[in-house]
């Protein structure tokens, strides 16, 4: 599994999540490697185009109703996501909140990726059964070191922590995650895939680094 | 101008955003008075399929870059927005954010409607120059009593000290708006328009209600 | 153990804080069981005039520096505070500030009492490694059914859940807490004590109250 | 009116807190400048030793009852605050509550210092009537350079602008404030005295630094 956020980069907004989601599309078709894009909630419709899934950045913890400005996990579904981050180091939540919508999620049929600053944090989270846990070191990201190089024995422990509390949750890892070599890594860490953002969306060649990431997968 | 805010509401998802933004432009077109439908995030993209405007609910005082899950204004203007709703009392934000949205928005093109609770707000409000201040007392929201007969001098006390301090800004008027005789007497106590919810979108029929609003206009 | 909470009633301030804190002193060094009064910031120097332990309500995850206006730990501990209540359901928190807090509190001396509202939650929390986790379904809390009565089961469940994740970590249970009997049920179910608020702060004879509650830890 | 901030600096905190409060008195007596020293929550009981005022940094817009962990404005006065800063661009707050806090704050008998970045804020917070407004550039908060030398037109509008909402309302200046020359300008550019933190509560010579600053109020 890759996903790649397109946090608000200007490169992954719009037409340019629409190129860059066709060019996962095809990849995926390649290489068999599961791709999904997590996107800005007003280009979540650009699952209308593509056949990867297409996921939410976030999602609040609300039901119908009256709450002008906060993002339903009904209206991201029906605009076509799968699934939605949650607890981004970029937008953090209250645990009520993230139990609550991790529940949510499940019940209309979203998949939820849990983002994890350290151990501690991932071990918690993972009591609040995510579909997926992302760990990101908070200070690697967006930076040149990817994670399983700069710290390869945080990511093999978040598996295992993991997999001790609950073995249907998948791990991924993310930070700094720039090639194929990184990747490789990420599986023989023991994840199930890999969190990406600007190794990907500002890469001069995506389909290029893209293509290294998803073959590195089948070797 | 009549701004109908679909909130989280079941009836203003998806489909339904559609299906209400498409009677918004039948009576748009008949009756010459400006609409616009303020929707979930995920939804804007609507605006491919109507003519009226289409407003977001809340954007975030953010730029491009590193700010996943946070709504970019950029985005939902790519998406189609013309607009967006800011502190609405569901949403309510910090003064700086409120300032520094009017502008980022003022300067990508989209307008502004921030909300005022009641006239100290709203006299605060109009200091930050957005393009529209509606003044919607919250205990009246969602309520069986519209605001125009509640609170009729608010109304209009509203609208006086907002062009005491800038004319260019327009005043619109919410909470508890019902039919064509609360529109009327808005636009007597000197509003531009209306910000309308439940009124229109819990409605059993929607198109019936819209027209007499749109026709109070031109009385 | 018995935390009083006097979150913000009139009755749990500043004087009435004095008062109630020497009725605990008193019953603490006649019945020898531990108590604690956890009450607004600007009261915890009342710790001067009593010798059972005092707490704030909340810190925040701020460090010596530029923070404004952020309840400071080193500023409580030098207050004379023992401790602090963290994630009140009236006040919850970030799950990334949640496992600061703890960490900074242990480091400065100050012991952690983190609330939880159901079983994922104080699972997730016994993760993060604070002192204790007060277990207190929201919808309990000021109520006139203690949990204990309530949703034994709960409490029971929680108990275990917390000793598999870390034997050292103490469990309290709080919401509607107003008897010796609920006391005495909440031993039975393997706490280490209860969270109580109300159920002292507003009793007519506070007295009365504590020392029924305080004689059936004995029994 | 000199107001020191002792924001969360280990030099501001319990007894340091008390000793700077301590030369401020002198200084007060001396030189009959009005002195306050708005410190943490914990730190208000200081009142007790000293005949300057107190004042929190910040309150929250609550009221009487169960707000466990948020700081109760008549717990803040009982425990002896004059008044509060609210709104500091450390601890940004949304327009609703800096309007209630306000209100709540006159009812029970504190002044309001509510802080403001720019002129558009500042505009809109005179709307909210406040006691004080003090404008201070955030970019220039811990710096070297006196926001009455980088910006002193902008220190000069705020008064005027101020001044025509409601002449009532008194203005501060703050950011960079280092000496007396600092002061000296602030007065002559109409504002009543000064909002500093640094430049006192990290100066070697908190005394002389103070003597200076109030000596140029007399001048």
């Amino acid at each position: 599994m890759i996903i790649v956020n397109t946090k608000a980069y200007k490169e992954g907004i719009g037409r340019n999540a629409i190129k860059l989601a066709k060019i996962m599309e095809n990849i995926e078709n390649e290489y068999g490697v599961e791709m999904a894009i997590a996107v800005q909630p007003s280009d979540i419709y650009i699952s209308n185009h593509v056949s990867i899934k297409v996921f939410a950045q976030h999602i609040d913890a609300i039901e119908f109703g009256s709450h002008t400005g906060w993002i339903l996990p009904e209206a991201i579904k029906e605009a076509g996501a799968s699934g939605t981050l949650i607890n981004h180091s970029e937008h953090t939540m209250k645990i009520e909140e993230v139990e609550k919508i991790i529940n949510r999620a499940r019940n209309i049929g979203l998949k939820t990726v849990a983002c994890a600053s350290n151990i501690a944090i991932t071990k918690a989270i993972a009591c609040l059964s995510p579909d997926y846990v992302a760990i990101e070191p908070p200070e690697l990201i967006g930076g040149d070191v990817s994670v399983t190089k700069a710290k390869p024995s945080i990511v093999k422990k978040a598996v295992e922590e993991v997999k001790k509390i609950d073995k249907k949750i998948k791990v991924l890892c993310g930070a700094g995650i720039k090639n194929g070599k990184d990747v490789k890594k990420a599986i023989e860490l023991g994840t199930d895939g890999i969190l990406v953002a600007s190794g990907i969306v500002k890469a001069k060649d995506k389909e290029k680094v893209l293509k290294e990431m998803a073959s590195s997968f089948t070797l």
